[in-house]
């Protein structure tokens, strides 16, 4: 048996890590996977400093998984309000399934 | 042209690697991807052991695409039965659209 | 608020990193992300050498999210068509919506 979830995907800067799990920790998210990754694009680009500039960024992919989608975007907004306006990322949410749901 | 699939992301703790690929090798899936990473939260904890505790985890992702979705499913809930019982970790399915179906 | 997009997904043996990170920067991909990883499966063996062989092999992860889903899937399919009949790999397409689209 599935359960309708929200996914939240956060692509960052690597320097940014600790802070936005921390954030994640203090959140209530009741848990996230990190992975460690290559990237490229103005989207990567600390805005104030170089603000359209092409470059090559070591990132971190940081994905978590909620049933309650309306929480799962209220700490979207938050990690993009408090990580990118000075330093850049994307953050997008998807709709999945999951199996086990009892285990959240 | 694109044509409708069902994929199929697991977050297990990394000791559970060839065992959970093993199966899917079993089961028919075509292929898979595995990319290791680190995560956080309960639903990464043995249940047995330490019920409750937030711990940092050593995981993979492993991550399959399939055409017919009720398979897709069949081999999700599988996992789920055969592995997190006793071990935590987290399966979800979202909806895709896959290029050069031929190849599946 | 966040802004309906769309997310590409290519899996590809990783001797061809540097070529479709190339064609994705010449087709104007405004950012990508890739993630190392192994698998496994026919749909990961080169068709003209061993066609229906099952192996293991290493792999990139690329992702990439666009909110111009007609040319998030002009990429997706040129990629097919130049990499993917002679080599092979997957590329599948999700829809997602993002935060902060103004970075887009």
């Amino acid at each position: 048996m599935s359960v309708a979830a929200t996914t939240v995907t956060i692509i960052a800067e690597r320097m940014l890590q600790s802070q936005i799990t921390r954030m994640l920790d203090e959140t209530g998210a009741t848990g996230y996977t990190v992975v460690e990754g290559s990237g490229k694009g103005h989207h990567l680009t600390r805005t104030h400093e170089r603000p359209s500039i092409v470059r090559d960024f070591d990132i971190v992919r940081i994905e978590f998984v909620m049933l309650d989608g309306d929480h799962a975007r209220e700490i979207a907004q938050q990690i993009a309000d408090d990580f990118f306006v000075d330093y850049s990322g994307i953050i997008y949410i998807t709709r999945a399934e999951v199996l086990r749901a009892d285990r959240f």
